[in-house]
Protein backbone atom coordinates (compact mmCIF):
# COMPACT_ATOMS: atom_id res chain seq x y z
CA UNK A 1 0.00 0.00 0.00
CA UNK A 2 1.03 3.24 -0.79
CA UNK A 3 1.32 5.67 2.24
CA UNK A 4 0.99 9.10 2.55
CA UNK A 5 2.34 11.67 5.40
CA UNK A 6 2.20 15.14 6.61
CA UNK A 7 4.85 16.19 8.99
CA UNK A 8 6.31 19.44 10.72
CA UNK A 9 9.62 19.83 11.91
CA UNK A 10 11.83 22.76 13.07
CA UNK A 11 14.87 22.03 11.15
CA UNK A 12 17.25 23.85 13.22
CA UNK A 13 19.16 21.21 14.33
CA UNK A 14 19.01 18.98 11.09
CA UNK A 15 21.24 19.23 8.17
CA UNK A 16 17.92 19.35 5.83
CA UNK A 17 15.32 16.60 4.75
CA UNK A 18 18.06 14.28 2.46
CA UNK A 19 20.20 11.75 3.81
CA UNK A 20 23.72 12.68 4.08
CA UNK A 21 26.53 11.23 5.48
CA UNK A 22 27.56 14.46 6.92
CA UNK A 23 24.78 14.17 9.85
CA UNK A 24 21.67 13.85 10.93
CA UNK A 25 18.92 14.80 8.56
CA UNK A 26 14.90 14.46 8.92
CA UNK A 27 14.96 12.07 5.81
CA UNK A 28 16.82 9.57 8.21
CA UNK A 29 15.51 9.54 11.68
CA UNK A 30 12.26 9.36 9.80
CA UNK A 31 13.00 6.81 7.47
CA UNK A 32 14.74 4.88 10.72
CA UNK A 33 11.77 5.32 12.90
CA UNK A 34 9.34 4.03 10.03
CA UNK A 35 11.95 0.80 9.23
CA UNK A 36 11.73 -0.14 13.82
CA UNK A 37 8.08 -0.26 13.12
CA UNK A 38 7.49 -1.93 9.43
CA UNK A 39 10.71 -4.05 9.77
CA UNK A 40 11.76 -3.58 6.01
CA UNK A 41 13.86 -1.05 4.60
CA UNK A 42 12.10 1.93 3.25
CA UNK A 43 12.14 4.20 0.43
CA UNK A 44 10.91 7.99 1.04
CA UNK A 45 9.55 10.30 -1.54
CA UNK A 46 9.22 13.71 -0.47
CA UNK A 47 8.00 16.97 -1.89
CA UNK A 48 10.24 19.21 -0.82
CA UNK A 49 13.90 18.60 -0.10
CA UNK A 50 14.33 21.66 2.39
CA UNK A 51 17.92 22.47 2.75
CA UNK A 52 19.42 22.85 5.91
CA UNK A 53 17.54 25.25 8.10
CA UNK A 54 14.93 24.91 6.64
CA UNK A 55 11.30 24.39 8.70
CA UNK A 56 8.15 22.52 7.21
CA UNK A 57 4.89 22.80 8.48
CA UNK A 58 3.36 20.64 5.99
CA UNK A 59 5.89 18.89 4.44
CA UNK A 60 4.35 15.86 1.91
CA UNK A 61 6.15 12.41 2.04
CA UNK A 62 5.26 8.83 1.00
CA UNK A 63 6.46 5.21 0.70
CA UNK A 64 5.42 2.21 0.09
CA UNK A 65 4.53 -0.67 3.10
CA UNK A 66 3.68 -4.15 2.55
CA UNK A 67 2.44 -4.99 5.76
CA UNK A 68 -0.76 -3.61 6.30
CA UNK A 69 -1.08 -1.89 9.99
CA UNK A 70 -3.45 0.19 11.81
CA UNK A 71 -2.15 4.02 10.48
CA UNK A 72 -3.48 6.06 13.14
CA UNK A 73 -1.08 3.57 15.69
CA UNK A 74 1.83 3.65 12.67
CA UNK A 75 1.06 7.74 13.83
CA UNK A 76 1.13 7.32 17.53
CA UNK A 77 4.40 5.06 17.17
CA UNK A 78 6.05 7.24 14.89
CA UNK A 79 5.62 10.55 17.43
CA UNK A 80 7.02 8.42 19.87
CA UNK A 81 10.14 7.06 18.23
CA UNK A 82 11.15 10.65 16.50
CA UNK A 83 13.11 13.55 18.61
CA UNK A 84 10.23 16.33 19.10
CA UNK A 85 11.37 18.68 16.58
CA UNK A 86 9.86 16.17 13.99
CA UNK A 87 5.89 15.71 14.20
CA UNK A 88 3.97 13.17 11.97
CA UNK A 89 0.44 15.01 11.52
CA UNK A 90 -1.10 12.73 9.34
CA UNK A 91 -1.01 9.09 8.23
CA UNK A 92 -3.10 7.75 5.46
CA UNK A 93 -3.39 5.65 2.79
CA UNK A 94 -3.25 7.31 -0.89
CA UNK A 95 -3.97 5.73 -4.35
CA UNK A 96 -1.09 3.70 -5.93
CA UNK A 97 0.24 6.27 -8.79
CA UNK A 98 -0.13 9.03 -6.10
CA UNK A 99 3.83 10.83 -5.61
CA UNK A 100 4.43 13.83 -2.96
CA UNK A 101 6.33 15.37 -6.07
CA UNK A 102 4.96 14.75 -9.30
CA UNK A 103 1.05 14.41 -8.13
CA UNK A 104 1.75 18.23 -6.02
CA UNK A 105 -0.04 20.81 -8.32
CA UNK A 106 2.32 23.97 -6.15
CA UNK A 107 3.69 24.82 -3.13
CA UNK A 108 3.30 27.14 -0.53
CA UNK A 109 6.66 29.04 1.49
CA UNK A 110 6.70 31.30 4.46
CA UNK A 111 9.44 33.52 5.17
CA UNK A 112 9.78 36.10 7.89
CA UNK A 113 12.29 38.85 8.79
CA UNK A 114 12.52 40.31 12.27
CA UNK A 115 12.43 44.47 11.88
CA UNK A 116 12.79 44.82 15.50
CA UNK A 117 15.97 47.08 16.16
CA UNK A 118 17.09 44.13 18.60
CA UNK A 119 16.35 40.71 17.51
CA UNK A 120 14.03 38.47 19.06
CA UNK A 121 15.58 35.69 21.28
CA UNK A 122 12.32 33.69 20.15
CA UNK A 123 12.70 34.21 17.17
CA UNK A 124 16.19 33.66 16.21
CA UNK A 125 15.77 30.26 14.64
CA UNK A 126 12.52 31.24 12.39
CA UNK A 127 13.58 34.74 10.92
CA UNK A 128 16.18 36.77 9.20
CA UNK A 129 16.97 39.87 11.51
CA UNK A 130 17.30 42.75 9.29
CA UNK A 131 17.34 45.85 11.63
CA UNK A 132 18.24 48.57 8.32
CA UNK A 133 15.00 50.14 7.67
CA UNK A 134 13.12 48.71 4.28
CA UNK A 135 10.71 50.18 2.21
CA UNK A 136 8.50 47.78 2.09
CA UNK A 137 5.50 48.95 -0.43
CA UNK A 138 8.54 49.13 -3.14
CA UNK A 139 9.04 45.73 -2.06
CA UNK A 140 5.48 44.71 -2.74
CA UNK A 141 5.28 46.69 -5.76
CA UNK A 142 8.02 44.55 -6.66
CA UNK A 143 6.56 41.30 -5.50
CA UNK A 144 3.93 41.78 -7.98
CA UNK A 145 6.18 42.42 -11.15
CA UNK A 146 7.91 38.64 -10.44
CA UNK A 147 4.19 37.20 -10.59
CA UNK A 148 3.46 35.37 -13.31
CA UNK A 149 5.10 32.58 -15.78
CA UNK A 150 8.68 32.89 -16.62
CA UNK A 151 11.52 31.68 -17.01
CA UNK A 152 13.00 32.06 -13.23
CA UNK A 153 17.07 31.06 -14.22
CA UNK A 154 18.07 34.47 -12.25
CA UNK A 155 16.67 33.12 -8.94
CA UNK A 156 17.71 29.87 -9.46
CA UNK A 157 21.03 28.64 -8.08
CA UNK A 158 23.03 26.16 -9.69
CA UNK A 159 22.69 22.68 -8.48
CA UNK A 160 23.33 19.03 -9.64
CA UNK A 161 21.61 17.50 -11.81
CA UNK A 162 20.78 21.44 -13.47
CA UNK A 163 16.80 20.89 -13.89
CA UNK A 164 15.53 20.74 -17.55
CA UNK A 165 14.22 24.09 -17.69
CA UNK A 166 13.48 27.12 -15.29
CA UNK A 167 10.46 28.39 -16.69
CA UNK A 168 8.13 28.15 -13.33
CA UNK A 169 5.00 29.91 -12.80
CA UNK A 170 4.83 32.54 -9.54
CA UNK A 171 0.93 32.44 -8.68
CA UNK A 172 1.08 35.00 -5.50
CA UNK A 173 4.19 36.91 -3.19
CA UNK A 174 2.27 38.50 -0.71
CA UNK A 175 4.41 40.84 2.09
CA UNK A 176 2.87 42.21 4.71
CA UNK A 177 4.12 43.89 7.95
CA UNK A 178 2.66 41.75 11.76
CA UNK A 179 4.16 43.75 13.97
CA UNK A 180 7.96 43.98 14.44
CA UNK A 181 7.57 40.77 11.83
CA UNK A 182 7.86 41.10 7.71
CA UNK A 183 5.96 37.95 6.71
CA UNK A 184 6.52 36.57 2.76
CA UNK A 185 4.11 34.29 1.33
CA UNK A 186 5.09 32.72 -1.95
CA UNK A 187 2.88 30.15 -3.79
CA UNK A 188 3.87 28.79 -7.23
CA UNK A 189 3.76 25.24 -9.57
CA UNK A 190 6.94 24.38 -8.79
CA UNK A 191 10.51 26.09 -7.20
CA UNK A 192 13.81 25.77 -8.11
CA UNK A 193 16.96 25.50 -5.66
CA UNK A 194 16.91 28.45 -3.47
CA UNK A 195 14.79 30.19 -5.98
CA UNK A 196 12.40 30.88 -2.56
CA UNK A 197 14.99 32.67 -0.84
CA UNK A 198 16.63 34.08 -4.10
CA UNK A 199 13.24 36.18 -4.32
CA UNK A 200 13.12 36.75 -0.75
CA UNK A 201 16.98 38.22 -0.67
CA UNK A 202 16.03 40.49 -3.82
CA UNK A 203 12.92 42.34 -2.69
CA UNK A 204 14.85 42.69 0.61
CA UNK A 205 17.70 44.38 -1.42
CA UNK A 206 15.14 46.10 -3.17
CA UNK A 207 13.99 47.45 0.54
CA UNK A 208 17.18 48.51 1.27
CA UNK A 209 17.70 50.36 -2.14
CA UNK A 210 20.58 47.74 -3.01
CA UNK A 211 18.13 47.49 -6.40
CA UNK A 212 15.78 49.96 -8.18
CA UNK A 213 12.68 48.99 -9.24
CA UNK A 214 13.15 49.01 -12.56
CA UNK A 215 16.77 46.44 -11.66
CA UNK A 216 14.05 44.16 -10.30
CA UNK A 217 11.64 44.46 -13.07
CA UNK A 218 14.06 43.70 -15.38
CA UNK A 219 16.06 40.85 -13.53
CA UNK A 220 13.82 37.89 -15.57
CA UNK A 221 14.77 38.94 -18.79
CA UNK A 222 18.64 39.17 -17.88
CA UNK A 223 18.86 35.17 -16.51
CA UNK A 224 21.61 36.53 -14.64
CA UNK A 225 21.57 34.82 -11.03
CA UNK A 226 24.67 37.11 -10.12
CA UNK A 227 22.28 40.76 -10.83
CA UNK A 228 19.88 39.79 -8.20
CA UNK A 229 20.00 39.95 -3.95
CA UNK A 230 21.59 37.62 -1.99
CA UNK A 231 20.11 33.95 -0.98
CA UNK A 232 18.26 34.55 2.37
CA UNK A 233 19.76 33.01 5.20
CA UNK A 234 17.37 29.38 5.43
CA UNK A 235 16.32 29.84 8.73
CA UNK A 236 13.57 32.26 7.66
CA UNK A 237 12.29 29.57 5.69
CA UNK A 238 9.01 27.28 6.32
CA UNK A 239 7.29 24.86 3.74
CA UNK A 240 3.78 25.70 4.73
CA UNK A 241 2.22 23.33 2.34
CA UNK A 242 2.00 21.21 -0.49
CA UNK A 243 -1.26 21.85 -2.53
CA UNK A 244 -2.71 18.58 -4.71
CA UNK A 245 -5.92 18.63 -6.59
CA UNK B 1 24.78 55.51 38.70
CA UNK B 2 22.24 53.49 39.00
CA UNK B 3 21.50 51.90 35.85
CA UNK B 4 18.37 49.82 34.97
CA UNK B 5 18.21 47.28 31.76
CA UNK B 6 15.10 45.97 30.32
CA UNK B 7 16.12 42.69 28.57
CA UNK B 8 14.63 39.11 26.84
CA UNK B 9 15.36 35.84 27.04
CA UNK B 10 14.72 32.50 25.91
CA UNK B 11 15.44 30.59 29.07
CA UNK B 12 15.38 27.29 27.33
CA UNK B 13 19.03 26.40 28.40
CA UNK B 14 19.88 28.30 31.10
CA UNK B 15 19.00 27.17 34.82
CA UNK B 16 17.46 30.48 35.12
CA UNK B 17 18.28 33.88 36.50
CA UNK B 18 19.81 33.20 40.04
CA UNK B 19 23.45 32.53 39.81
CA UNK B 20 23.92 28.60 40.94
CA UNK B 21 26.58 26.53 40.95
CA UNK B 22 24.84 23.64 38.73
CA UNK B 23 25.30 25.64 35.38
CA UNK B 24 24.92 28.77 33.31
CA UNK B 25 21.79 31.16 34.50
CA UNK B 26 20.98 33.99 32.79
CA UNK B 27 22.35 36.35 35.69
CA UNK B 28 25.88 34.36 35.27
CA UNK B 29 25.77 35.72 31.54
CA UNK B 30 24.64 39.18 32.35
CA UNK B 31 27.11 40.15 35.14
CA UNK B 32 30.08 38.70 33.68
CA UNK B 33 29.39 40.73 29.87
CA UNK B 34 28.85 43.59 32.95
CA UNK B 35 31.94 42.69 34.51
CA UNK B 36 34.32 42.85 30.77
CA UNK B 37 32.87 45.78 29.93
CA UNK B 38 33.06 47.78 33.27
CA UNK B 39 36.18 45.73 34.66
CA UNK B 40 34.37 45.72 38.26
CA UNK B 41 32.87 43.01 40.46
CA UNK B 42 29.08 44.13 39.44
CA UNK B 43 26.15 43.35 41.54
CA UNK B 44 22.35 42.58 39.75
CA UNK B 45 19.50 43.05 40.84
CA UNK B 46 16.11 41.72 39.08
CA UNK B 47 12.94 42.20 39.21
CA UNK B 48 11.77 38.51 38.97
CA UNK B 49 13.89 35.42 39.84
CA UNK B 50 12.64 33.17 36.87
CA UNK B 51 13.31 29.49 37.29
CA UNK B 52 14.33 27.19 35.14
CA UNK B 53 13.47 26.94 31.90
CA UNK B 54 11.13 30.28 32.26
CA UNK B 55 11.29 33.24 29.46
CA UNK B 56 11.05 36.61 29.50
CA UNK B 57 10.28 39.67 27.38
CA UNK B 58 10.64 42.21 29.94
CA UNK B 59 12.64 41.39 32.66
CA UNK B 60 14.14 44.62 34.57
CA UNK B 61 17.57 44.18 36.20
CA UNK B 62 19.50 47.43 37.52
CA UNK B 63 23.26 47.68 38.78
CA UNK B 64 25.47 50.46 40.10
CA UNK B 65 28.39 51.69 37.86
CA UNK B 66 31.47 53.82 39.23
CA UNK B 67 32.44 54.13 35.74
CA UNK B 68 30.37 57.02 33.51
CA UNK B 69 30.17 55.03 29.71
CA UNK B 70 27.80 55.96 26.90
CA UNK B 71 24.83 53.58 27.69
CA UNK B 72 24.15 53.27 24.28
CA UNK B 73 27.64 51.86 23.59
CA UNK B 74 27.29 49.84 26.56
CA UNK B 75 23.84 47.98 24.92
CA UNK B 76 25.63 47.38 21.74
CA UNK B 77 28.78 45.55 23.63
CA UNK B 78 26.22 43.84 25.47
CA UNK B 79 24.51 42.28 22.81
CA UNK B 80 27.80 41.60 21.29
CA UNK B 81 29.14 39.77 24.00
CA UNK B 82 26.02 37.79 25.23
CA UNK B 83 24.76 34.29 23.57
CA UNK B 84 21.25 35.53 20.73
CA UNK B 85 19.53 33.85 23.85
CA UNK B 86 19.84 37.26 25.77
CA UNK B 87 18.93 40.09 24.62
CA UNK B 88 19.30 43.31 26.09
CA UNK B 89 16.45 45.97 25.11
CA UNK B 90 17.24 49.46 26.66
CA UNK B 91 19.99 50.72 29.15
CA UNK B 92 19.44 53.53 30.73
CA UNK B 93 20.00 55.74 33.96
CA UNK B 94 18.01 55.41 36.77
CA UNK B 95 17.31 57.60 40.17
CA UNK B 96 19.38 56.60 42.74
CA UNK B 97 16.77 54.62 45.18
CA UNK B 98 15.09 52.76 42.10
CA UNK B 99 15.05 49.50 42.83
CA UNK B 100 13.43 46.74 39.98
CA UNK B 101 11.34 45.05 42.69
CA UNK B 102 10.81 47.46 45.25
CA UNK B 103 10.10 50.11 43.00
CA UNK B 104 7.69 47.74 41.27
CA UNK B 105 4.38 48.46 41.12
CA UNK B 106 3.32 45.10 39.59
CA UNK B 107 4.35 42.54 36.98
CA UNK B 108 2.87 40.66 33.94
CA UNK B 109 3.29 37.50 33.21
CA UNK B 110 2.00 35.49 30.12
CA UNK B 111 1.68 31.53 29.95
CA UNK B 112 0.78 29.10 26.79
CA UNK B 113 -1.02 26.25 26.48
CA UNK B 114 -0.89 24.24 22.71
CA UNK B 115 -4.07 22.57 22.21
CA UNK B 116 -3.42 20.87 19.08
CA UNK B 117 -3.58 17.03 19.19
CA UNK B 118 0.01 16.99 17.92
CA UNK B 119 2.33 19.51 19.41
CA UNK B 120 3.70 22.20 17.04
CA UNK B 121 7.29 20.94 16.83
CA UNK B 122 7.81 25.38 16.93
CA UNK B 123 6.39 25.75 20.00
CA UNK B 124 7.74 23.22 22.08
CA UNK B 125 9.33 24.97 24.44
CA UNK B 126 7.18 27.59 25.02
CA UNK B 127 4.38 26.29 25.57
CA UNK B 128 2.61 23.33 27.83
CA UNK B 129 0.95 20.78 25.36
CA UNK B 130 -2.27 19.47 26.48
CA UNK B 131 -4.43 16.92 24.23
CA UNK B 132 -7.37 16.67 26.48
CA UNK B 133 -10.09 18.97 25.64
CA UNK B 134 -10.14 21.57 28.04
CA UNK B 135 -13.69 23.67 28.91
CA UNK B 136 -12.39 27.08 28.49
CA UNK B 137 -15.61 29.43 29.63
CA UNK B 138 -15.78 26.97 32.63
CA UNK B 139 -11.77 27.92 33.30
CA UNK B 140 -12.52 31.79 32.72
CA UNK B 141 -15.53 31.79 35.21
CA UNK B 142 -12.59 30.19 37.52
CA UNK B 143 -10.58 32.57 36.79
CA UNK B 144 -12.56 35.58 37.68
CA UNK B 145 -12.75 33.91 40.91
CA UNK B 146 -9.47 34.27 41.90
CA UNK B 147 -8.63 38.02 40.68
CA UNK B 148 -8.90 40.08 43.86
CA UNK B 149 -6.32 40.70 46.99
CA UNK B 150 -6.39 37.41 48.87
CA UNK B 151 -4.31 35.22 50.82
CA UNK B 152 -2.90 33.02 47.98
CA UNK B 153 -1.04 30.17 50.33
CA UNK B 154 -3.00 27.82 48.22
CA UNK B 155 -1.04 28.75 45.57
CA UNK B 156 2.34 28.96 47.04
CA UNK B 157 4.63 26.32 46.51
CA UNK B 158 7.29 26.19 49.79
CA UNK B 159 10.62 28.31 49.64
CA UNK B 160 12.99 29.45 51.83
CA UNK B 161 13.24 31.81 53.13
CA UNK B 162 9.83 31.92 53.78
CA UNK B 163 7.39 35.26 52.71
CA UNK B 164 6.43 37.41 55.48
CA UNK B 165 2.34 36.98 54.15
CA UNK B 166 0.96 35.65 51.23
CA UNK B 167 -1.69 38.45 50.81
CA UNK B 168 -1.06 38.95 47.30
CA UNK B 169 -3.74 41.47 44.93
CA UNK B 170 -4.41 39.69 41.54
CA UNK B 171 -5.45 42.40 39.30
CA UNK B 172 -6.10 40.31 35.68
CA UNK B 173 -6.30 36.39 35.13
CA UNK B 174 -7.20 36.88 30.80
CA UNK B 175 -7.94 33.39 29.68
CA UNK B 176 -8.20 33.53 25.84
CA UNK B 177 -8.45 31.10 22.39
CA UNK B 178 -5.95 31.80 19.87
CA UNK B 179 -6.16 29.28 17.05
CA UNK B 180 -4.32 25.82 19.20
CA UNK B 181 -2.89 28.02 21.37
CA UNK B 182 -4.81 29.14 24.78
CA UNK B 183 -3.09 32.01 26.29
CA UNK B 184 -3.35 33.40 29.83
CA UNK B 185 -2.67 36.77 31.10
CA UNK B 186 -1.64 37.29 34.50
CA UNK B 187 -1.00 40.27 36.27
CA UNK B 188 -0.80 41.49 39.96
CA UNK B 189 1.59 43.38 42.37
CA UNK B 190 3.71 40.74 43.62
CA UNK B 191 3.45 36.85 42.75
CA UNK B 192 4.73 34.30 45.97
CA UNK B 193 6.87 31.47 44.45
CA UNK B 194 5.35 29.37 41.55
CA UNK B 195 2.31 31.30 42.22
CA UNK B 196 0.95 31.83 38.28
CA UNK B 197 2.37 28.48 37.46
CA UNK B 198 -0.14 26.90 40.08
CA UNK B 199 -2.92 29.04 39.27
CA UNK B 200 -2.57 27.84 35.66
CA UNK B 201 -2.33 24.03 36.55
CA UNK B 202 -5.43 24.69 39.07
CA UNK B 203 -7.47 26.25 36.07
CA UNK B 204 -6.21 23.30 33.67
CA UNK B 205 -7.41 21.00 36.06
CA UNK B 206 -11.06 22.60 36.19
CA UNK B 207 -10.76 22.52 33.01
CA UNK B 208 -10.00 18.85 32.52
CA UNK B 209 -12.61 18.36 35.11
CA UNK B 210 -10.32 17.41 38.15
CA UNK B 211 -11.66 20.00 40.05
CA UNK B 212 -15.06 21.49 40.32
CA UNK B 213 -15.96 25.40 39.76
CA UNK B 214 -17.04 25.24 43.30
CA UNK B 215 -13.74 23.71 44.58
CA UNK B 216 -11.84 26.54 42.45
CA UNK B 217 -14.19 29.09 44.65
CA UNK B 218 -13.17 27.49 47.78
CA UNK B 219 -9.12 27.12 47.30
CA UNK B 220 -8.18 30.49 48.88
CA UNK B 221 -10.03 30.17 51.81
CA UNK B 222 -8.65 26.36 52.34
CA UNK B 223 -5.03 27.85 51.95
CA UNK B 224 -3.30 24.34 51.16
CA UNK B 225 -1.50 23.85 48.17
CA UNK B 226 -2.21 20.10 48.44
CA UNK B 227 -6.04 20.79 47.49
CA UNK B 228 -4.98 23.00 43.98
CA UNK B 229 -4.18 21.60 40.71
CA UNK B 230 -0.56 20.88 39.56
CA UNK B 231 2.70 23.51 39.22
CA UNK B 232 2.12 24.21 35.04
CA UNK B 233 5.38 23.31 33.56
CA UNK B 234 8.00 26.48 33.42
CA UNK B 235 8.55 26.53 29.53
CA UNK B 236 5.01 27.59 29.11
CA UNK B 237 5.66 30.77 31.27
CA UNK B 238 6.90 34.09 30.18
CA UNK B 239 7.55 37.04 32.00
CA UNK B 240 6.32 39.46 30.33
CA UNK B 241 6.77 43.35 31.67
CA UNK B 242 7.02 44.53 34.83
CA UNK B 243 5.13 47.68 35.63
CA UNK B 244 6.64 51.20 37.56
CA UNK B 245 4.65 54.09 38.28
Amino acid sequence: MNIKMVLSYDGTKFLGWQESSDGMTIEEAVRKALETIYQRPTILQAASRTDRGVHAEGQVVSFHAEKRLDLSQVKVSLNQLLPKTIRIQTVEEERETFHPTLSATGKEYHYHLCLSPIQSPFRRHFSWHIHTPLDVKLMQEGALSLIGTHDFATFCNSCNPKPKDTIRTLTRLDIFEMGETLHFEVEGNHFLYKMVRNLVGTLVYLGMGKLTLDEVKRLIEKKDRTLAGITAPAHGLTLKRVLYR
